[in-house]
């Protein structure tokens, strides 16, 4: 399928790290993609676990410039027999397994297209689909071909009987951060979380709680977030990514 | 104000580590400054301590390109109320928060104009001014224009009754090597260094003292680390980031 | 030495970790090498092993795009006396010190031309070859010019004498996995590793042995690895980068 306006960027969303995964990846699109900006965007989501990177990649992208592709890849899977995805949103395209990655992000978007890729490449390891499967799909959608896929309709995909908000850990940033998948704005700002013996109030920013407090503030990306000013939230609470929030 | 000779290049300095808030940097900035390079020179200074990296930062700029625009955010008061700066050194731009990170630079150069930005964005977030603030400023900065400003004065700067040298632990490397916010030149080789019950002593290099032995030595950066050959300084003398060093 | 065919791309190879070494190398390539993409591959390398490297090293470079310039360093021994290496690898090129680093990628190749580079920057650290020659000297091959040299043969090479494979942990990746530097192909799919009370098993793929159990595998860079599908093998199995395998 030809694609009359292609992305002009690609953004890579994996749990592989800072090691040969995403360097292999990068020096791979740098030939297959050549003059197309290749920028990591974030290496070191949860390992094994699409549920809380999917909650929070529609997030991520919030005032990220369109006419990206990001290239998602957590993928206990790999190996099996899982489908392949690939998505429009707007001018935005997205790539990864069928395992509940995407769905969060395809579900709350107006203008979405869903394909199931067919497309194989004809050396394909067991496990890594990154550089395998994913880097060549990407750069050819930079260059304007969808190659060998059918339209697919959201509910027919894994995770899409999931909740409309994960109340988890999603990811512990590195100050110790906690990021839920809960977007702060349908939470009231006089809800109290209690965790441990921890009383955790609203505050809009860091300045306005004593250094070393714990509190929950809507962060950068819209999501409620709890942080301890100047300190590390993941410590003083005991929590960490995965671990249940109540809320 | 129009610029003549707009930086080339922008580096990023900061405390972001290597998880969404750079990759949201890199990708913003890849679209606001397309076609200029978009480097991270460091990502992992410690959290909330703007003199521990600024005591660092000159030497982080010595021997790299000339023409380069420095993003720099070590930033706990973001959401309060403090300046923003930009400043011309020679043909580098700095840009960062006015708590002290970019002084120490400032006031070793001969050919300096400091300039307080009174522009804003339209949107801008309680806790991410690097990608909401730092990143749009350094993108009109690098296409020859430095929105809305007035030119300020060192002396008026937080930061300017500092010392000009800091005798802490500024950094420490991926080795465990200690780096501190003095210059090696400043201290007589003769100098033993007293930590717990080490006496560490000048070496020009690692291959002259003994496997597992710490010295101190004039590093690439022209300032005075601690290391231990094919070892960790950090572990053997039991220092962190932000300790006092005998100096 | 004119080179007809120069490499398109600078992939960095080393262990100098995300922090400012690796920064400073790519923002002075941005300016040495301009419009020549600088993709760091792997930053983790263990410290001080230029043979874990070694055997990494040539698997890492399969299924990468060909005219690629491996800027190589792992390097105890800067500062001291040891050689510098330049290579051409059929259309690739290699650069690094003479301490093993780069022989298990050199002897396994057909078409190779080995130099050792006597060429030296005006200013050079005592410390941070990285820097000071390594860059400069990738930045001259990538224009077509490779400087003042002369042939080598393997033979006389540090690490020229090392057997043919490495039964250790060569690499530990970031889900805990242990990289050795034997070709799976050179073990037969029957044989049992016996590491501690475990019994490790081959299989195919993750999705072919119960989650929390250890097996070995052919990973995606066709060596011999140990996983624990979706666990840390590092941890189950008590082993960290530089240990013995039972191979």
């Amino acid at each position: 399928m030809k694609l009359t306006q292609p992305p002009r960027r690609i953004a890579l969303v994996t749990d592989f790290g800072d090691g040969p995964y995403t360097g292999q990846l990068r020096l791979l699109l740098a030939a297959l993609a050549e003059n197309v900006p290749i920028i990591p965007l974030l290496s070191d989501l949860v390992p094994f676990r699409p549920d809380l990177a999917g909650f929070f990649l529609p997030s991520l992208m919030q005032r990220m410039p369109s006419a990206t592709l990001y290239l998602c890849v957590v993928d206990p899977g790999v190996g099996g027999s899982r489908n392949v995805l690939a998505a429009r949103v707007g001018n935005d395209w997205l790539i990864g397994p069928d395992n509940g990655l995407l769905v969060p992000c395809l579900r709350g978007c107006d203008s979405v297209q869903v394909f199931r890729v067919q497309w194989r490449p004809p050396a394909l390891s067991d496990s890594f689909h990154g550089r395998d499967l994913f880097a060549p799909l990407a750069a050819q959608i930079v260059q304007g071909d969808l190659p060998d896929s059918s339209p697919a309709q959201i509910p027919t995909l894994v995770g899409s009987d999931w909740p409309f908000a994960l109340a988890k850990v999603c990811y512990v940033d590195v100050y110790g951060n906690l990021i839920s998948g809960v977007r702060a704005d349908e939470v009231a700002t006089d809800r109290v979380l209690r965790i441990g013996h921890h009383q955790v109030c609203f505050a809009r920013t860091f300045c306005e709680v004593p250094v070393g407090t714990a509190f929950w503030y809507r962060n950068a990306f819209g999501l409620l977030e709890i942080a301890v000013n100047q300190g590390r939230a993941d410590r003083v609470l005991k929590l960490a990514a995965g671990d249940d929030l109540p809320l």
